[in-house]
């Protein structure tokens, strides 16, 4: 089924405990793509870059099957940069630079080719641009997942809240949903949250895997001890993509299937933080993911014998 | 099959955000073996008390099967006393009162009846009053598991190590795990702590479930997301007695039969949060657990379909 993406497509510069970066290619619409495009082989992206965005990219996406008819070039003007440093728990960072440029006034355009589309993911921009996203939508999606970060909870809230209200599954972190929801208790935090609008509720707890929440289901997805994490950066989004990647690809929402589309995109994310920005992403394959996941299984699998 | 388990049986005053205790039943041995008793029906206490230890306690150690002949009562002395006030999070804690009395010169006897254990578990104490029990032991234990804390990390590294090298199964949590092995990642302290003698390592995250490691295999057990999280005192004592008795009941050592060990230990140590000391814990039945550990199987199970 056929999946738009909405969300940055970007400059990012990075330092980690591992080295540093020049300018790379990141953005939330970046990792949110590339990672889905695993699964779901009909994807649309939404987004915006300067006439500084390298062709080359363009044509990575292109040959991933991304339709780029909703990413607009504007010329003249620079795509958006972020800038940061990892601290040496990788838990932490500082933004160092952040250049709205492009997405300063960006404007949502929805190409005819993409009405209709049954799954819609938002990936974290401003709330007002990713509710006019489903506005401009002529036909309800099916599924509407989206993303969103404290910067729009300090200070968007009212704006947030209008548009949690039109949306199916929120993925946010654990201190995001404390924040969201005034709760320290994520089972608590979920039940404020999940009053908000989404009906679905993931809580990813990074090295600690991710909750999901569903009526009176909860799921649990371990994450994979890993050696080392040598950038973070985009591992969210790689899992968001995953994500909704595996539920388009699949057509499915039921919980059991939503259980594996987590565990797809918790395997995704995986591979992000072996290598810096969208580098592994781009060497994997399916085949790759496919072991990957039999780690997950091996992992977080038991049966219990009935006791006495 | 038989356990021996070591650990203090002590008095407890506990402050959290809940409220606060007078002097409770606390101590490690005493959690480890409640919790061990629902699985474990032949069980032996070696630990030591002062004569002003309530004799209806002694009752109901008895009442759960648990042998007392290893527990010494020490005329005119007092019992271990630990007072703490738990901070808002709950992860972190600080110590008010640590008064060792009968702990400070506990010289572990082993009763001829306990000879011939099969099982062993070594709760939190110095490490030379662990590796005394095991020396004092004719036969050595089919399984020797053992806990530790900061404390002997800081303070005595030699002796742990010599300990360590005796033991099966170290369960610790996170903290202690990169304290002792000078790792961050708990993959790599896993193995630095794994070569220091114990084939099989726990590592407890509290609310973010535990990790088993052995040879090239791991398991993630998840925790059970709770509304609240009461007193978590016991908790760690209370999972390891559970995973304990669990092995104990079953007989059999497997990694499979570690897992569900794991969960078993998981689901007592639910309980254990949920009031404060030993209450919930003398409360539920084999019933409650069973169905309890119905939740961890809804919680992490899911199952991939074949995709292309």
């Amino acid at each position: 089924m056929s999946l738009v993406t909405v969300g940055s497509v970007a400059f990012d510069a990075i330092e980690t405990p591992f080295g540093k970066t020049d300018k790379i290619i990141g953005g939330a619409g970046t990792f949110i793509a590339l990672s889905s495009s695993f699964y779901s082989k009909t994807q649309k992206i939404i987004s915006v870059v300067g006439d500084d965005f390298p062709q080359s990219m363009l044509d990575v996406f292109a040959a991933k099957g991304i339709d780029l008819s909703g990413l607009q070039i504007k010329k003249g003007e620079k795509t958006f940069f972020w800038s940061g440093r990892y601290h040496n728990d990788m838990n932490s960072r500082d933004t160092l630079i952040t250049e709205l440029n492009v997405l300063e006034h960006f404007d949502p355009i929805i190409p005819a080719s993409y009405q209709g589309a049954e799954y819609l993911m938002l990936g974290n921009l401003s709330p007002q641009v990713q509710r006019t996203v489903i506005e401009r939508l002529e036909k309800r999606p099916k599924l509407i997942a989206m993303d969103t970060m404290n910067f729009w909870i300090d200070i968007a809230m009212d704006e947030l809240k209008k548009t949690l209200a039109l949306v199916d599954v929120l993925i946010i972190n654990d201190e995001e949903a404390r924040q969201l929801s005034g709760e320290y208790s994520l089972k608590k935090a979920s039940k404020v949250i999940r009053a908000m609008g989404p009906k679905y509720l993931i809580i990813k707890k990074g090295e600690h895997g991710a909750l999901l929440f569903h009526g009176e289901n909860t799921f649990f997805a371990p994450a994979l001890p890993l050696e080392d994490v040598f950038d973070p950066t985009g591992a969210g989004d790689t899992f968001a993509g995953g994500f909704i990647g595996y539920l388009a690809a699949s057509d499915d929402i039921s919980f059991i299937n939503m259980k594996r589309a987590i565990i797809a995109g918790s395997a995704l994310a995986s591979f992000c933080v072996e290598k810096f920005g969208t580098e592994k992403l781009l060497e994997i394959s399916h085949k790759d993911i496919e072991e990957r996941i039999d780690e997950f299984i091996s992992l977080a699998n038991f049966d219990m014998l009935q006791t006495a």
